[in-house]
């Protein structure tokens, strides 16, 4: 633990924190649900805003320990950690994926969510370094277009994150999918970021099922374009 | 909100849409629990019929809301609205299907269900444009013949509505796959429409999966007709 | 109902029917907890035996009804029926398959439960009217051999029951894939039915995907017959 | 049963062999749970170390009954076998596998558990006599390389017990996938097997999805080195 802890900071943010807390640990329960993770793999972070406060910024994170099974995680063994990613509170080791997290919330201001998964299909097209194509209506609405593929990247620096942050700034999808490695998604918040996780994986398993017996029909990009452009304006409730 | 408000309409009518909504309401959890859907996707609708009372017509149907989870889905949620796809009734706004499902209902009077789904298999076929073919004697049983593919068509005019009505007109399927898109089923009630969406994705899943070591053994006609003709009137409970 | 009523049999026989039906119940939960049914497919059977007791034969079995969900299944929906598959008590109609399992129980006397489905990779196998080789230590074990497709044959006299008895004779295996139908499974009651169904899909889905990157390699002769007379006398509590 | 009884064993064995029921019995429940058995398939098992204390050799180990449901299976009905595969304890007949287990706790030491498993992707694998190649960051973390393929081997001597441990010895693989049979993997406890068991099938499935639709990219040796080393001394909790 570097730097100032969580007692720290004003009551404000340690009441948005533990409130954070509760949100991510929750989420996590969904990354089973939608079987996107086997035992300990898979995590889910949510960025607690800088409220502006006068004790100064509180750009903070909470994220899943590393190596805690679904089954045991409550708001209390979420970790909080600092966009440097280090960690300010917590009981339990973070996730070995916190720099890249973290690298995502410091280049990405508009991100409040992140999630990262080993999910089977997304995983696959992965391996082969292979984007999945937009040809669903579906993909189009919550994608805009193909799911590309980021770089080979290993854990012990900043080429994670930065891969992630490359890559999706080229593309209009939340998602990623890094090379022999697994999909990062991101959102405004943790539950889109895990509503995008779990789209991943269903548009990377029903084309890969297209494409199992013949090539799938494009979609025109005027098409791709007007259903994107519908579905984040139009879609759920007001 | 256009045109009449559901308390315009008679107590008779006002009672038949609570139980309507009661019934949609309990359908949809039929669509996570078969795997049909993911996140908020996928919607069922049942019409109340026009109870013939003096107040005049009451084509009336009930559909799912647009974009909220199934785990939170009560009658309260569900949404009236007039043949034309206007909302009659409702906390919420509509599907984004509701104008294909309403032109459904407007077209083919003796349709009294509508689902709509994403189903993995199913949306594989319609990604490739290609209709399933009939060789299974369960799908005989069901279907009668192949799962035809319709058009492609997007959300904002009346073409998907119009796809499901003329693709089905020709044939005995109680199952479009819009290209592209998913598949669309009708039924007799919504409980209809919900059985076949069920047994589109197991016939499209099946059979997707005979294909991929070979080719399956077609079905003479004259079987598929007796195999049809026998399960639509002599299955089940008299 | 034709002939007997099961008032007319002795009180020994409408105990040992109570306790049947009872069994062949609780057996249907196994087929949608395993995956091999979908809405009200698939059905299973248990041979009442023949008591010796004054009042003559009491060679009945109990089946499901036809076409009812598996969520509403009890004891007094099981019908029971004689060996030429008329009904001798029910309050409901019997299974849309229960010639063929009465044909299977009157030509093989060994035989004391029945098990159909339409299971996905067995079904697969079928539509291809093609056999699953043995190439699984687990298959040689249960069923000693290649699981044998049966002809093609449809509802209406008894094509369904003899394919199956004519194709089970020149097999060790008690399971037989009905042409573009699916499989039917035997046993010395209907538990060990269900657990060949269990079976048949499991090893139908794995030497499916062995099957689709490569071939799997061969088991000699010799090592199949000492798999399965160990497993068929060995396996299992004394 | 031959040699010494349990209860021949001091009381700090008897309790440690009780503890030992326990867990073994609580994680045959993660099989079913991640679909890696059906019926009665599959086998976990656990040492009971040598105590050291004053009447001698306890090297036992802890293993499922034969043919025994997963819904059944209590502490009580594990079965305690010495490091020869003969029964020490128990009211049931040990696993038929319990020679093969014997056989690895008789010659890898630092083994504390053993997980046997017929898991689908896996066994297609072993079906077709083929490595699983390291094309995927979890899997370069879990098993440093390939998972390896051991020989044909079938019950009745050492063969299967043989094949694993000269298999295993040649490999960073805590994994190997018998021929034509299935996975077998070995961790410091049981529990660390029945993750590997868990990890075998998730990597098998997604390296199978992956190479259905091309060819994977490879990692470079040195990158694998680099994920196992990391992963075995940093991931998890200290």
């Amino acid at each position: 633990m570097t730097g100032k802890a969580l007692t720290d900071y004003s009551r404000a943010v340690q009441d948005k924190v533990a409130r954070v807390r509760a949100v991510v640990s929750d989420l996590h329960a969904e990354l089973p649900r939608w079987d996107l993770v086997v035992w300990t793999a898979g995590n889910v972070s949510q960025r607690v805003p800088n409220l502006g406060v006068p004790d100064g910024s509180a750009d903070l994170f909470v994220i899943k320990p590393s190596g805690v099974s679904y089954d045991d995680l409550t708001p209390a063994d979420m970790v909080v950690c600092d966009l440097d990613g280090h960690l300010v509170d917590g009981v339990r080791a973070p996730s070995s994926d916190t720099a890249a997290h973290a690298y995502v919330y410091r280049h990405l201001p508009e991100v409040g969510g992140v999630v990262h998964t080993h999910s089977t299909y997304a995983t696959a097209w992965a391996a082969r370094g292979e984007e999945v194509p937009c040809v669903l209506t579906m993909m189009a609405d919550e994608f805009g277009g193909p799911i590309p593929v980021g770089p080979f990247a290993i854990i012990g620096d900043d080429s994670i994150g930065r891969g992630i942050v490359e890559t999706l700034r080229g593309h209009r999808s939340p998602a990623v999918l890094m090379r022999n490695h697994g999909p990062f998604t991101i959102g405004r918040d943790a539950k889109a970021a895990v509503k995008t996780a779990v789209m991943v994986e269903e548009v990377a398993r029903t084309v890969h099922i297209a494409r199992q017996l013949g090539d799938p029909l494009p979609i025109e990009q005027a098409h791709i374009d007007a259903l994107y452009t519908r579905y984040q304006t139009a879609y759920g409730q007001p």
